[in-house]
């Protein structure tokens, strides 16, 4: 029998789309909120024995999670098989150690409360830092997926003469790995610290790349200060606008005006988090998860 | 040892006034979002060995559980004693069964969850309707409190010549009660149905109490519908602009507006929910739950 996929709410798009692309139903809930801010919860559809997805970015997570729990928590009442979770992008996941003595580490606990409620998890390039895997936190089975490709193949077939930009040497790796599968060259921005608050920042090669496209790639784009700042470095060495790239569409505030501001050409975004800026759809990432959920 | 009490935010004016009564200290912690709308939380007090006490209203409770989770997760972890919850409003009250087949029966999921992270629970005057007390859906130790008494209190000492309102015959015994403590009279108003939208209403002995102030009293005023009508029937009955005193001051979305205009002389309600209308102090209920943690 076909797995039903149900929408949170915001992921309705996605949720559609993701049905076409490996032939689910799609399930058919009510959650709406009361007037006095609690959440209301109806499953209008035949779960029972059924296999069954949640899709929910997690984004804004503190609101998110209550409605989350209940839908899940619904489905299994009535007899749901399973109530896996894509969630393209993927809270908490930043403080993942007690960095002042009496810190929370809000990774672990945030891990431990979605494992109740999630049979299984899949979600695209989660922020890994000190945690060397998602099984290090989540006691139920989960699943990385990654944007690389389809952002190589998206500049690919939309900049012309594009040359990949790095912010800092950190950023070699991803941005090295990009720039190959897209076929452009890349070129890392170098730092020199002439004190606390005194870097200078320079473009090596500028002369080479001038009437080439700047491409720069992050991995989440939420304050877009890095951006901001390198899209300013680019501008100052005589570089062309540049385009800049994000796998998951925070925008913290206001930051997607400050971004256009800058003196950006364009901004790209995967399609994680619903955003006017989306462009590069990620559907086929959950196809095989979507498919195979016979085992969780 | 002195029991500890934490405030989560917006809770800072309940819990130290609690501290006074019961000579607490007041928990440090640091409880804030991040840009990206995840929380920080970290304990700055000594909490190892140590009785914790959370205050936390859960009125608009989506948004406040990861909050409440976290810090008491982490206050565990650095070897709290307990993390015991003052919540004088507790939300999901109302979905405790399945009216349509589909629904989620938020009551039994929201206390499945806080009964994960709170070793115990007070609470003022919860909505049980069909539960018949917190146990059935709690797995923790609950304690229920009730604000009539200092309802009364408040009545006798601010009021000349009250008379208390009872908008229908459901809600006789409770304001009965609330009269005869302050040692006031009450009636309640005499609903003639007519037909399914025709409903009369009439106020008896209404000649007898012309010169009194009515004072409607409820549990929570939400939307305040009840209580806007039962208003506009004292007015067509030519009683004086009456005083309205609601335990839980949850006012949805503009209800609070909506009631001051409809032509009330007061709104006055117990400190559950922080509101400018708390006139009403209920610290005294929770001061054996606080003092006596010890056994949970």
């Amino acid at each position: 029998m076909k797995p039903i996929i149900f929408a949170l709410p915001g992921n309705e798009t996605l949720t559609d789309s993701l049905a076409q692309s490996v032939d689910a139903e799609i399930g058919q809930a009510e959650i709406r909120s009361f007037p006095d801010g609690e959440t209301y919860i109806r499953v209008a559809s035949d779960v029972k024995n059924r296999r069954c997805i949640l899709v929910c970015s997690l984004d804004r997570p503190d609101s998110k999670l209550l409605p989350l729990y209940f839908l899940s928590q619904t489905i299994k009442n009535l007899g749901g098989r399973c109530t896996c979770l894509v969630a393209p992008y993927l809270a908490y996941m930043r403080q993942d150690k007690q960095f002042k003595p009496g810190e929370g580490v809000t990774s672990k606990y945030f891990a431990a409360l979605v494992s109740q409620f999630a049979r299984s998890l899949i979600t695209v390039d989660p922020h890994l830092h000190r945690h060397p895997s998602l099984a290090e936190i989540y006691s139920v089975p989960t699943e990385i997926v990654h944007a690389a490709a389809h952002i190589s193949n998206w500049i690919k077939s939309n900049i012309d003469q594009p040359v990949l930009i790095g912010p800092d040497s950190e950023s070699e790796q991803w941005v090295a790995e990009v720039a190959r599968d897209a076929g452009a060259p890349f070129i890392i921005l170098e730092k020199t610290r002439r004190g606390d608050r005194d870097v200078e920042v320079s473009v090596p090669q500028v002369e080479t790349y001038k009437d080439h496209t700047p491409v720069l790639v992050d991995d989440i784009i939420s304050t877009a200060r890095t951006m901001i700042e390198t899209v300013g470095h680019l501008e100052r060495a005589g570089m062309k606008a540049p385009v800049c790239i994000g796998v998951h569409a925070v925008f913290a505030g206001d930051a997607y005006n400050e971004l256009q501001d800058a003196g950006t050409k364009q901004i790209v975004t995967c399609n994680t988090i619903p955003h006017p800026s989306n462009q590069i759809g990620l559907e086929k990432l959950y196809v095989d998860f979507i498919q195979n959920t016979n085992f969780y």
